[in-house]
């Protein structure tokens, strides 16, 4: 390490020790034992919880101003619903309705201005060049000269998502980003449903898809119809949530979902964690008692999930049999070749094994198409075609 | 620790030692992690080893005798094959021919004798009084007379299998011994096949079933068919071998087999490990792979493979629901009530929650239900549906 990066770590200590309330050696200790991590490259220096730790999220990031440090809190992981009915009921008790907004299935970030500048925050905290350019183009400077200690928290999501490729968004083209929340700088604190939505409006800066407050009563049967028909047209689910924010929300999401994230997943069946798997069966499992399903309706359920396990699985091995490498394909599109330079260090630095295609000029931009490499689901199937054992 | 058995412990560590070349230092420091564990109770001290070390297999058990250390080895892990016809040209190349027996579903026991008693040895390397007394009716002790340096390693099968029910040996009424090798004591050596039959016929002690020795060109395509039939009738596999025994041995299962496995483990869905499902699923996709299945018979696959997953799991939520208790119900058939208490003890030992039902007189035998707690499973499912979150 050299001289001038321990000053900074000195400085950064004593700065942010004094904000967090966390003594400097504790402080120092999370620096070493990599739990607060410095990012450098494409801004100044700043910092990032790699774990959560001392109450502060996982993703929370520090960085250093003229006038102190500004953290940006990470977005607090959201709980699941496995039966809807008793979940509601259970952690909503005592708030006399809820609100329902979609959950969208891209990759989750947040914005803000730090300095004067734009900066989008992926979910580990790292500052995301390409998410950095699109957001610039969806929101603005305008709104974070009005309001530089808020940070935007929201959804990528379209086709030119570069990290889970997802193409369920007709009303998106490329990649939009849709909020979700509105939270304060340093606290992290939400503003109030309405608070958010009378803010966006105000600067035209889009949400995502809200359907309507419900009593606690009517809440179970309402989100069911909702999580149908969302299923149908084969988007993700749902974020229920107290319109005071005052309790954190919890998610529920469609059988559609559950199968499409499988049938991705198990493409690259050796480089997706067994939890993934195991998790999403549990959901369909439990889904098909709260639904009271009959024997032709679970049919049909055991039918899918085997279909979404085992058809992209039998594909890979078929693929990696004629030779064909596998790979995770994914696109940008950019209006500014450096952007995707940056982008290409930036999955480096992720530790993304990945090769970019030549940029194709598609009007007035940059569309490139990125392959990442799946080693180890490559790896394991070449060998067990050749007869490695288990 | 008392005195004695630090005597105890030391007069072991010393006399290992020279049966084992491991240092005296490094034995005692196995002591200590608990690598090698003291199991005491029925039978005179006698040590395990927990995990595989220094070249000895998990399982491995120390007997201190009149003169001196009797070791009896793990069992050998056997590797599967996931693609039958590149595993068996990998793994026994340069051998003219291999021979295949059948693979049985229950549990794999070591027995042998010790200082003039039958012992049967778990995997694990804990004495089973269960097995024990069993496997003194099927062989009895005029073998180990002749042959006390000898081990008989088999499987255990039956419906009064109480550690894994199973009911699929037409051929079996309660439980039964069958011989798949047999192996020197302290070396772990096998005997050839042909040394095998001949003992094991000479002592009229079973084996498992014989499908025959195929020249390596011949193998993948007749174990193929075997593989099918076996699993039209529910069995599980086979294992195919060296006729020599110089090569270590291999695994080939049944889809069926496989689907089977799932179906049960769903049931306890919570308490099964998450490899235990990923392991299934893969080989599943390989088999599918290796048989070039056409869309209809893939489509059977996935909806089987769906059926095992999701209806035992349903089925266990819908009984919670209910207000049941899930447990795991095996049975034993003991000639002696004390057997049974002594089996009580072992499992406690093996930190099994386990219920004995009142024992019932059945032809001269005590037949006692067994009703094993899945803890795990009976508490996340009552959570879940009470809305516990995830």
């Amino acid at each position: 390490m050299s001289r001038s990066q321990e000053v900074l770590d000195e400085e950064f200590i004593r700065l942010s020790s004094k904000t967090l309330g966390i003594s400097e050696s504790r402080l120092s200790g999370m620096l070493k034992r990599r739990v607060v991590q410095k990012v450098s490259g494409f801004f100044p220096d700043h910092y990032r919880f790699d774990k959560g730790i001392a109450g502060l999220e996982t993703g929370t990031t520090l960085f250093k101003t003229d006038t102190g440090i500004e953290t940006v809190r990470g977005f607090p992981k959201i709980q699941r619903a496995m039966m809807l009915k008793p979940s509601i009921a259970a952690h909503f008790e005592g708030v006399p309705a809820v609100v329902v907004e979609e959950k969208m299935n891209g990759y989750n970030v947040r914005i803000t201005s730090i300095q004067g500048k734009v900066v989008a925050l992926t979910r580990g905290g790292l500052i995301c060049p390409y998410t950095s350019e699109k957001v610039s183009e969806d929101v603005g400077e305008h709104f974070f000269n009005d309001h530089p200690d808020l940070v935007l928290c929201g959804e990528m999501v379209g086709p030119d998502n570069p990290y889970v490729p997802k193409d369920i968004y007709p009303e998106v083209n490329s990649i939009s980003f849709f909020i979700f929340d509105v939270r304060h700088k340093n606290s992290g604190e939400p503003l109030t449903m309405r608070e958010k939505h009378e803010l966006c409006e105000g600067y035209t800066i889009k949400t995502v898809p809200y359907f309507g407050e419900y009593s606690l009563d009517e809440a179970a049967d309402s989100i069911t119809g909702i999580i149908r028909e969302l299923g149908h047209r084969g988007r993700e689910g749902v974020v229920i949530k107290d319109p005071e924010m005052k309790l954190p929300a919890i998610k529920y999401t469609c059988s559609q979902s559950t199968n499409s994230d499988l049938r991705y997943a198990f493409g690259f069946y050796n480089d997706y964690g067994r939890d993934f798997f195991f998790s999403r069966v549990v959901r369909e499992g439990f889904q098909s008692v709260e639904w009271n399903e009959d024997e032709d309706t679970l049919r049909d359920r055991y039918c899918r999930l085997g279909e979404s396990i085992l058809k992209p699985m039998v594909s890979t091995i078929r693929k990696r049999e004629r030779g064909e490498r596998i790979t995770e394909n994914v696109q940008i599109r950019v209006r500014n070749l450096e952007t995707a330079q940056k982008f290409e260090e930036h999955l480096r630095r992720m530790g993304i094994d990945a090769q970019f295609d030549e940029p194709q000029l598609v009007d007035g931009q940059y569309l490139i198409v990125i392959r990442k490499f799946n080693q180890s689901t490559n790896d394991r199937t070449s060998a067990t075609l050749n007869g490695q054992l288990w």
